[in-house]
């Protein structure tokens, strides 16, 4: 089987100066690599004729797929038009379908159509038009000596539609492509380094068809599983064969597969068990609770939050003893829990989490440097707390603090839920 | 004056494959903006012999300058440096100083040096060595007729800090480059059309040497003005002349400049006044919470907020009455104005915002379709209310709700504190 080559041009001043991001480029790479599609160079040059042209012809010699973003745009300065048209060496003509479309799109939006967005259909005469439902420029597939060439949009939304509902489908079809089976295994609460010692055995003994690859992020790391074969629901069988293999040594730190994010698990427990969930962050300010309201449905689980940012409202709204504050301080065991259980009994709910730390940068002190936090989860007859060492960084301390209380419920909860 | 042209290559399969996204070239782009250096390319190649000196010797006809980041660390498929000493003509030695300083790192983390580590001390015998005080891969410089440069290890902060540190500062000993000056004014509530055609006159009457630049996002509209010249002072003062003159248009939409966000402007503001802030979230979630805390110093005017996800804690917590959650209904302008001044109560506030609305992807009706979310700003005598009718789409919603609340408060505080 012969390996696919892809390359990927991002076309436009703004990608070059820095005031637009270039995430088209990355997108793009992970939707090849899932169907065993190699991207071997990406370029990103400005809206200037020689570098453009330049970038077609070295891609050309590279790569079988070649995938550009940008430059569509209707004013003067967007060229990746005409010079396809002149790297084809074809005319533009009208394309009425296309003049039709971007009518029609603005008719919907109840807006006067101008000369300048009706020449946006007008394309290559050797390109295929591929219409773009989602925007105004025309999506255009060119073919030339083997080589197939697909110009999209730069605005990300409307290239991910062109790519999912006309690229990634019409590849298989051009070339044959390696049969590949991807299963990511999400953990959380382990290293990356620790978790390789772990399962450094299994690793070793993984067939030669099976990857791993070790994808470390915030607080999380995911193992995925990549097989190359044949027959899809064969891998697919392999790789699951290979996870329940290693899952006893791992359990305790996996909370999902694939795209699940362990504020969806959590929510998935939640909701199957029927329990309920209230949080009193201090520290984290609110970002647990952003995290658990931004799956949907998380009203079916999610009581309330209070965020006591200064110590008189723990003991008010949670009631924290005065004492416990006087005597240990807000970034403590004891009043970790006692939030924990304060919150969970004002908003009645299963069970109940607390933040409270120091996220810096200032308000460290030599016994409690910045960083210091303590996290805590209340259920029906149990407590538990936990203390953290983090960083000296603000939005970092927020972020794992969040992670790690999240991970908390979730022990938590499997520990009273069996 | 030459025009002084950049050009960046970021190394590594991981890139390629999607597995990390190339955040590097994007900040890069934006430095050498900043100071007037042109970026005309960038290249993204993997861990390949012929790919990585072919990119080489491309971008040395393109640039004066080439900024190459990756492929640094200590294994065998990092390539970078032994491909520098190939196309460089040198050997590889060893520099007793770079041995030391990765050395040092080791000990500084208690942790033992490896062989392989005490070689990213050995570099080409023809770059001049730039400590990496952040990490184990160091910097190296190369000149080579009249082009320069520059390779930074992969790691975003390791790279930043040898921009920072080395090349950023070298530069303009190297090039006689522009002098520029850059101001951004952030903007809020008004959409780019409605700010172009507000100060289209202003615009056009802009001295060519100022550019203007359009730059929205998220419910912000940030203006760029881009002087040029030779003076830096006497830009400044230019730049800020215009900006004085466009005010009086403009103003009621201003928060800030430059790098300042809203959150951090509302802060300042309440700092300064002396006066405190409480939240009341429900669609929202605990997002505006978070803004508001991540900026450092947020305690001195945040008291603490409460997330009342179900009707009763409402009216439990924050005195909604029954009444109005019957007759009004949980998403309504009685209800948020309830909230606003309950919350505003509660923590013995001086100002409360809240929010409360359909989020979705589910719960919309008819009369209140999903997207539908009252805000409130309640304060010493006054309170204001506004009705958003927004998107189909859960984590838009919450974001738009934020910065549309917290507008809301900037406004509430300037008319109420004059």
């Amino acid at each position: 089987m012969q390996l696919v080559k892809a390359e990927i041009i991002a076309i436009g001043d703004e990608l070059l100066y820095g005031q637009i991001m270039d995430t088209n480029s990355h997108w793009i790479s992970q939707e090849l690599d899932l169907i065993g599609v190699k991207v071997v160079h990406k370029t990103t040059v400005g809206d200037n004729r020689e570098d453009i042209l330049k970038a077609f012809s070295d891609a050309e010699k590279r790569a079988h797929i070649i995938l550009i973003t940008g430059g569509l745009g209707p004013t003067q300065d967007d060229l990746t038009k005409p010079l396809m048209a002149e790297y084809f060496g074809c005319e533009i003509i009208e394309f009425p379908e296309a003049v039709e479309a971007v009518s029609e799109f603005f008719k919907r939006r109840g807006r006067e159509i101008t000369p300048l967005n009706i020449l946006q259909g007008h394309l290559p005469s050797c390109c295929t038009y591929v219409p773009n439902v989602v925007g105004t420029a025309p999506g255009m597939w060119f073919e030339k000596n083997g080589t197939y060439w697909m110009s999209m949009p730069g605005v990300p939304h409307e290239m991910k539609k062109l790519m999912k509902d006309f690229v990634l489908p019409k590849l298989p079809s051009l070339f044959e492509l390696p049969v590949i089976f991807h299963k990511v295994v999400k953990t959380v609460g382990i290293g990356e380094s620790w978790l390789a010692d772990l399962i450094r055995d299994w690793e070793n003994a993984l067939p030669s068809h099976i990857r791993l690859a070790y994808l470390p992020s915030l607080g999380h790391v995911k193992l995925r599983l990549t097989a190359f074969g044949t027959n899809k629901a064969e891998l697919e069988k392999e790789v699951d064969q290979q996870i329940q293999k290693v899952m006893p040594l791992i359990e305790k730190y996996v909370y999902g597969y694939d795209e699940e994010t362990l504020e969806a698990a959590i929510g998935k427990l939640l909701k199957k068990a029927g329990k309920t969930l209230a949080l009193a962050e201090s520290c984290s300010g609110g970002y647990v609770s952003h995290l658990v309201t931004t799956i949907p449905g998380s009203s079916n689980y999610l009581q309330g939050s209070v965020i006591p940012y200064h110590n008189q409202f723990k003991e008010k709204i949670l009631g924290v003893k005065a004492e416990t504050l006087e005597n240990f301080g807000a970034v403590s065991e004891q009043t970790v829990i006692e939030m924990a259980e304060g919150v969970k009994n004002l908003f009645s709910a299963d069970f109940g989490i607390s933040t409270s730390g120091i996220a810096g940068p200032d308000g460290g002190t030599e016994e409690k440097p910045v960083g210091t936090v303590w996290i805590a989860c209340a259920g029906e007859g149990f407590v538990e707390a936990k203390k953290l060492q983090l960083t000296q960084d603000r939005m970092l301390n927020i972020q794992l603090t969040a992670v790690s209380v999240l991970n908390l419920l979730r022990i938590c909860f499997d520990q009273n839920n069996k």
